[in-house]
């Protein structure tokens, strides 16, 4: 654990700057627009430690797979995620010397993310020979905007007399940190200095995917008039300098406007016109103005959102970073893009979609945004299907599968146990659809769109489980379950459990579906009954003597004991221990059974959800950021409430308080949710099966309240759990709920509990 | 299977040029000497599908290891077999006409590959515009002088005039084809036109690993006399012209002489001399007296080492065709160096030291070859120790972990299952000090260095076997068997069997030790406690219904059905399933349980051998190379002598006839031992545990008689096996044997059974 920042229930704030952390810092300080974003990196530059990094959403390079030893299945690409070039370069010298953090001496360092709207701010007095230059940025990424970055930066002389130069640049010539092999992903098309704009597009690749195109504009501002630098190109990048002298106590104010626009949207003949007429849009108001502007969008957005805590200013702090940086990373305005691991904040993993956003966001995005951003999500799959069937072909399967890791639905990961045999992924994609359909009470997805997902995936797992004579039962062999840290296992209880109950929601809704796709699909009689043949007799491993479900065939057998017994010096252990002595060991990297107890709650009893979490929890090291919600909702139901509280601290500031110890690499977006999931499914208990809404508040021993929002059926709810427990209906029509067992009528005005 | 040779007993022969099929071709008209070698590539060039392949033994690089996601264990860089600078070429023209197979007319082609001593030869008719030119090369790398390649070609004109031209070359501009990165592995140092040499040094490395320099030179003789011709050079290249005008009826024959020394055994400063040395003892005689003093030294060998198979030719060429591939590839002269899968025959698989050697061509060269040849094997993993110890450090365990891949003793390859999990081959290491005590009697390794040996890897062992708490019983979770088609298994029967094994033979040599040895190592009552508690207490799964031991846990839960209802257009599975399928199916690539019952032979009864390879043989598909003798020996015993044999065919004509389809990349050198192992250990019942040599000798349906001698304890013996059986001794005292159970004593020219 390491706590770069202070406390506070807006800000992430700090007065150091840490050089020996600079890249967790940086990633604590991304900010995005669901468009693009970028990391926190200094305008000025920083010779020091530091990860570069600038995203944009879609934009990607198909990356040769590259492995000692083929093995037929194999995707022919890794989907990575490439560092975008870059439109922050602001470097400033100071009579002749470099503002560098690394080297410069300064002090009254400040670094703040205002998490109310993704503004980030810095100030610093950099002193010089006989100089001191207080220096003040501000940048945010458009909400209103979404191609439009603004940046600002005052100096503001303290002392002496300053020559400064102001060298904004757009930089094309960037690199990705692990791209293992030194690679360049952009060519430079065309840098105009005129237009002061740059246009780079994604390196050919053989394998059909759309090359990127992209263009950088920038524009250069002080007090709100537009002013012109003396502008230079080299190939993939643009300077544009502007000097000026201050004496002391002066001050210089330099905006600097930019436009990205991408070949997703923009062709690329027509990008130059395009940005231009974003600009002078830009242009049209002042910073302060599109600062307002796009502070209303995520005031709208936290009224139907934000999570108070009172008591615990720590679990304050994280849940308002947790849901601003997820909104920062995606609300579903653009329908092709997805939730990757990392949002706009780092490299790793590749990919931009995961069953993370499945498994973890969808049921936090169904309550806090309208439901069409939800939609969105599940559409994307939908859309996708292809890719999923082809995944299925290539490993010789029928049916969908959908992939671990992709940008388009084809598989682009290599590792085989993950690609070839992470397929409980495939039953995250169906249960979206279910919690979907039963959280909104919208059937129009599950009837069309959705049954042909169901179907694709329950045609892979009919063919993927096999009969096993001896025991006459059907197996899932050679699997990798969610917990990670086991490999190529058999019967993993979890994916057996989802791949039945996908089955099942398949017939069940096959039955309701719109004529049209039913027919289309063709599901046969044989078919149908085969389904039911694997219902009927799937294996699930189980232990009578200790009551729980096995994780998978010979689990028991293992070294069994509890995580407490690894010293502290070997945490994690996926930075100390080799793979293999990991896949001996009885730990888990996130919840496996219990995610299975999470998804399908109300099929279980309290006993047996008790008896699996007090014999896995402890065996639990939580080194996927995933796994601590899945455990604090368990925990919460189950009335370990300061279980739950552990838990909830670690999910909610995994990346604040660094947990896993690899934050620097970018923010665990698509865990985020975590928090809300714990606090929303755990503390207060809520539930939505079965058509009702339900809830059983506690409140965790060191908090004094908490309060959330939930957008159900066009219902806004407001949940306010201090001594008492309040739920009153802001708006929408009249609604029956049940709280700790006991329904309650809920109207606007009137919902007092 | 694809028979491209003619079937010959000394020849490997054939009329036809295979365009489609060169590689193939190539691989298995390969030519080494145990320091160099390379495949049947042709002089003149060849424009067509072909993979060029030099191979200096011991000479490689230090390859970054390259993964899509870190492991940590994981080696730091792959031993990558380098295609070596080239000394064949003689570029030839007619006429102005380049000669190139590929795309010129002839006729009569014939390639012949000698197994008596190696030498390749070829001849054809060239057809140009009004010319016909017949060339006849030959080549050989000599016995006699390590260093030493010759190569001629005799050109004569049958019709027409002919203006030719010879380009004898020397590059080092070559690549591999496999790097997968395009990368280069050899500098040019230097090119030296009036000593006709280049010398070149391998890239630098991060990693310690010594970088490898080396000098090739060459000279060119007419009729036994040097002739100079235009010597050009460029960088990593050297070209000498001779022109020479031939009218009708003429001839002209060119020997090229090449030396090849590398850094290995002399200084790069010193190379220049050392070559120039040698290419005047290569110039002090002729290319007959050469290829006379070579062939001699083949003699030798073959009068320790020929099998005589009467009344089925293609296996008769078979077993010679092994036989004169090993000991090509080795035959001890140098302690440094071990035996590859490929030899000098292909650049697959990287690395040069597999468990193969000592699990199958330890039994077999110590019968064929002198003990020291065999010693000098095991002294190479003594020798290796320190690499051992720090594989198993790596893994975060005790004692010594051979490697699965190595050149230095440092593992070097990068797939977690086999590196990390592949683990049985550390008993294989072990099991071959047993062998060659109880074949040689010489019990001076066991005593000392090999004590040392059994001790790291028993120590290995015990750290690495874990203790199931349930079943009170040790336990080895997370192995790959050498059925490779399983993956991360628990409880593989052969490793928990020969890891018991590996214990019980070190305790029981540790008390027979030498006492210095056996001080310093310094094992503690309390280990040896801990290694008979694991002996006592090792659990291995079993069958009694179907009274067989179980390949690993839940394997009976599979599909299992025999490998006869794969379609045939499906095998080889490997080139056909993906690998989740191939993990999930029931099919064994290779002898697993069935190795261990091979090589503990003596301890199991017949009917659990019977059980046993009824139950698995059907399951197995023999893509491993290594798997059809191990199969052919047990089905022999069990007097299965059909199968046997035709797992003879399978395993002696493996190349020959193409089985796995994959011969186009190298020939299967280490598996070759095993058509030997097949007659030997098969069909004439060959045993030589508890002191003692015996024999039960069947004789296939098909064949006539067979011969083979065996070098036993200072005797040479003949055995041959007709419609009787009659074993002698050629050479060495007295020695009591069994055949078929009965007592026969054996003394010079009195040796009739």
């Amino acid at each position: 654990m390491k706590r770069l920042f202070e406390v506070d229930p807006w800000l992430v704030a700090t007065h150091h700057l840490d050089k020996i952390d600079r890249r967790l810092q940086e990633s604590i300080t991304a900010v995005g627009n669901g468009y693009m974003g970028l990391r926190g990196n200094f305008e000025e530059g920083y010779s020091g430690d530091s990860l570069q990094g600038t995203y944009l959403g879609g934009v990607w390079f198909p990356d040769k797979t590259r492995v000692g030893w083929w093995k037929i299945g194999y995707p022919e690409y890794f989907g990575k995620v490439i560092n975008a070039p870059s439109f922050l370069g602001i470097g400033i010298t100071v009579n002749g010397e470099q503002v560098d953090l690394a080297t410069s001496r300064y002090r009254d360092f400040y670094l703040a993310l205002d998490l109310h709207q993704g503004l980030l701010t810095r100030r610093f007095v950099y002193i010089g020979d006989g100089v001191e230059v207080q220096f003040e940025f501000a940048r945010f990424l458009s909400q209103t905007i979404k191609e439009a970055a603004f940046v600002s930066v005052k100096a503001t002389v303290l002392r002496g007399h300053a020559a400064m130069t102001f060298d904004a640049s757009l930089d094309g010539q960037v690199t990705n940190e692990d791209s293992n092999y030194d690679e360049r992903f952009w060519v430079p098309l065309h840098e105009d200095a005129a237009a002061k704009s740059i246009q780079l597009q994604t390196k050919p690749n053989p394998y059909g995917v759309p090359q990127f195109t992209v263009l950088l504009k920038q524009q250069l501002l002080v007090n709100d008039q537009p002013v012109n630098g003396q502008v230079a190109t080299t190939s993939g990048q643009l300077h544009e300098q502007v000097t000026v002298q201050l004496a002391e106590g002066q001050s210089y104010q330099l905006e600097k406007d930019a436009i990205v626009v991408t070949s997703r949207d923009v062709a690329p003949a027509a990008q130059a016109t395009a940005a231009a007429q974003l600009m002078k849009q830009v242009s049209a108001q002042s910073f302060a103005a599109h600062l307002a502007a796009h502070t209303a969008r995520w005031d709208q957005r936290w009224a139907k959102s934000d999570v108070v805590i009172e008591g615990d200013p720590a679990a304050q702090q994280g849940i308002r970073f947790n849901i601003a940086q997820l909104f920062m990373t995606y609300y579903g305005e653009d329908k092709r893009l997805n939730i990757g691991p990392k949002g706009f904040t780092g490299e790793k993993y590749g990919g931009a979609t995961y069953w993370d956003t499945e498994a973890f966001i969808v049921p936090m995005y169904l309550a806090v945004t309208p439901p069409e951003v939800t939609r969105a999500l599940l559409q994307y799959r939908h859309d996708q299907l292809p890719g999923a069937f082809h995944n299925a072909r290539q490993q010789g399967l029928a049916g969908a599968l959908y992939p671990m890791v992709t940008f388009n639905g084809i598989e682009c990961h290599n590792e085989w146990e993950i690609t070839f045999e992470e397929i409980h992924r495939n039953a995250a994609i169906a249960f979206a659809i279910y919690q979907y359909t039963a959280y909104t009470g919208d059937e129009s997805y599950v009837k069309h769109d959705g049954l042909e997902v169901l179907v694709g995936i329950a045609r892979f797992w009919a063919d993927r489980v096999h009969f096993s004579q001896r025991t006459q039962q059907y197996m899932i062999h050679g699997v990798t379950g969610p917990n990670e840290y086991e490999n190529n296992v058999n019967n993993n209880w979890y994916t057996n459990t989802m791949a039945v109950w996908e089955l099942q929601y398949t017939l069940e809704r096959l039955a309701k579906g719109d004529a049209d796709i039913v027919a289309a699909l063709g599901v046969t009689d044989q078919e149908k009954q085969h389904w039911q043949a694997i219902i009927d007799h799937m294996y699930y491993p189980t232990d009578d003597q200790l009551g729980i479900f096995v994780q998978q065939d010979n689990f028991l057998d293992k070294d069994l004991r509890s995580a407490s017994t690894i010293p502290a010096d070997q945490r994690p252990i996926n930075q100390h221990w080799s793979w293999d002595r990991i896949l001996r060991s009885p730990f888990i990297k996130q919840a496996d059974v219990l995610q299975g107890l999470y998804f399908l709650n109300d099929r279980f009893t309290k006993a047996e959800k008790e008896r699996n979490f007090d014999f896995y929890e402890p065996l639990t090291v939580h080194e996927s950021s995933l796994s601590p919600s899945i455990h604090a909702v368990l925990a919460a139901e189950l009335g370990k409430i300061d279980k739950a509280t552990e838990l909830y601290a670690r999910t909610a500031r995994l990346d604040l308080d660094d947990y896993n110890h690899d934050t620097q690499d970018g923010l665990h977006i698509t865990s985020m949710s975590g928090s809300w999931l714990a606090i929303v499914q755990g503390f207060a208990g809520m539930r939505y099966d079965h058509d009702q809404l339900r809830f059983h508040p506690q409140l965790p021993k060191n908090w004094r309240r908490y309060q959330f929002k939930l957008n159900y059926r066009g219902c806004l709810l407001a949940v306010d759990v201090g001594q008492k427990v309040n739920v009153s209906l802001m708006a929408g029509p009249a609604l029956d709920i049940i709280i700790d067992g006991k329904p309650v009528h809920l109207e606007v005005e009137d919902g007092h509990a």
